[in-house]
């Protein structure tokens, strides 16, 4: 498949790290030292926080190299970690990285991994300062550790929120989660016919979310211009649900979520029709939108209602043990984290 | 082989979550929020560095789990970390996780490294604020990323040395090599004779240099006692022979090592000759014993010649090309990198 291909072994590990961290260079004035000594040197900002977030990625588990283009997934693992940093409002500023591979992978593939990373880089105005490349028996696993900075006063945990607070997030959810099953059923048709060509035109929104997701850094700065300080926040990974009752379960409240007011894209929708879902179940459990979600007190409805970034998806109670999404028709129903393992078996 | 087995499939990963992080607790006052959010938030020391480094560590590459127990392959992913921040000259303060195993692990088998790993942090005073555990398709890989403090006027980096300085060593060298000779053999024995009880008495010295060996915060203590500052550190995982060229290439100067200066414990000597394996290589090149090396100027040379934890193993010269190794018997030959592969070739 590659227009050309280089062995690792032909350039060794040494070699190789010199390709990759070939022209990489820092430009946060925190950034003291980045790659090439045993640790990078960081002079963060006096008087702030350091917050601090890892994740890791593995072949057959969070991707599939058959339809992930290396480069979007370079691109998407340090997202998904910047996207952590964004849940505490916190500014991302450095990131490290560690790759294992097996020799399947050719110089070439590790250098667009690497360039989706460095575009992300570019992209957030964050640091690639460290690395560590190793061989892997098999596939493909990345690991990514984020830091950011933070003023101890503006820090959002996932505990915070009060009964009465509003539940609001930020963009479209579902859309990740739709362009997951489009790329499957790609896989699936390649596979029974080799030769036929996938169907992917008109679905650029939805494989865009999935194959490469933005951190929502811009809401933590429109928070920041709006002077509005979420009592909690956290990144939608593991979609709504789940996030809103980690809210609540860490707040110690109820949460009471609004099927109608749930954001979804119209594309999103119409292909979960087409794909005989549900597109509330995609919203809620599909997980991997990146999106922000948090709380405000109920006097800065004002100031949220009518932007255009955000929505207002429900709000906290007082009841703990109060979990409920109120359907379109007005019933009530259990509030459920399915994640995708639920989700999988209802579709 | 576990006493008891608890499939993961049965407590989920929320579950095996809180089994791991359960009583964790975090003791450094810079650790503002351990695990739990999206982030660990961190108070560090105003007007000093962070140093951050990242390792991955690869079953079937950087381990075997026919002979490395879990615990000790635990507080081993933790120590490596460690001993790069030392290297900085710097006191490790928290570390974050990453974990990727496929379901052939058990619940317990999952406590066993998490226990090794918490030991570490124990050990060593440093917190374990955050961490992320996910499946893989095959085997098990561990990713550390490991933080700490220095003041900026006592950062070691591997440039810096300056030609006439002192090259020093703490410890003792070749002795992790000798123990995985030792392993090896022993899984080849078995393997020929399943019944065969290992002969690992006597070992024991060798054996623990490389399942568990340690980081050197003693000596970045000691240092700092001694108000003696290394112009250049670095800390041995590939070998003294490729980490001081290292030194010298980053600091622009050539490098002169004696062989018989070379620290070498009597048990690591012995069991090299019975190996019929060169215990010079193997302390220059067997790599792994996380022993620092550093350079200091002349004039602190009382400070270090009878010093028990340090040896002068040789110096540098201002003839960037020079590289060489002074045998026993007065011969100069050429001082080289080989690495594990090239050891490897020759035993």
């Amino acid at each position: 498949m590659d227009a050309e291909r280089t062995e690792i072994g032909t350039i060794g590990e040494f070699g190789l790290i010199a390709e990759i961290t070939k022209g990489l260079e820092t430009t946060r004035e925190e950034t003291i030292l980045g790659v090439g000594d045993d640790a990078a040197i960081l002079n963060l900002k006096q008087g702030h926080h350091t917050v601090l977030s890892t994740d890791m990625l593995c072949e057959g588990i969070h991707f599939d190299l058959s339809y992930s283009p290396l480069k979007h997934l370079g691109y998407k693992a340090i997202v998904v970690n910047l996207s952590d940093i964004c849940a505490m409002n916190a500014t991302p500023t450095q990131v490290v990285v560690g790759l294992a591979l097996s020799n399947r992978f050719s110089v070439e593939a590790v250098k667009a991994l690497y360039d989706g990373m460095r575009l992300a880089c570019t992209r957030y105005g964050v640091d690639l300062v460290g690395g560590d490349t190793t061989s892997s028996k098999s596939g493909l696993a990345l690991s990514v550790t984020a830091v950011g900075q933070v003023h101890p006063d503006k820090v959002t945990r996932r505990g915070g929120a009060k009964a009465g607070d509003l539940l609001v997030v930020s963009g479209e959810l579902g859309g990740a989660y739709m362009g997951l099953q489009i790329l499957e059923r790609e896989k699936l048709v390649f596979k029974e016919a080799p030769g036929a060509q996938p169907e992917l035109d008109g679905h650029e929104e939805l494989l865009e979310r999935q194959l490469k997701p933005e951190a929502r850094l811009d809401v933590v700065e429109e928070l920041a211009k709006l002077e509005l300080l979420p009592s909690a926040m956290i990144d939608i990974s593991d979609g709504l649900a789940s996030e809103a009752l980690h809210i609540g379960a860490q707040s110690e409240c109820g949460v009471r979520l609004y099927e109608e007011k749930i954001p979804m894209a119209e594309k999103m929708y119409d292909t979960a029709r087409e794909f005989n879902l549900d597109p509330t179940m995609c919203a809620l459990s599909g997980g991997e939108d990146y999106e922000l979600l948090f709380t405000v007190p109920q006097d800065r409805f004002e100031d949220i209602r009518n932007h255009p970034m955000f929505s207002i998806v429900g709000h906290l109670t007082e009841d703990q043990d109060d979990r409920t999404l109120i359907t379109r028709n007005g019933m009530e129903t259990e509030l459920k984290a399915q994640g995708w393992d639920g989700l999988a078996e209802d579709s």
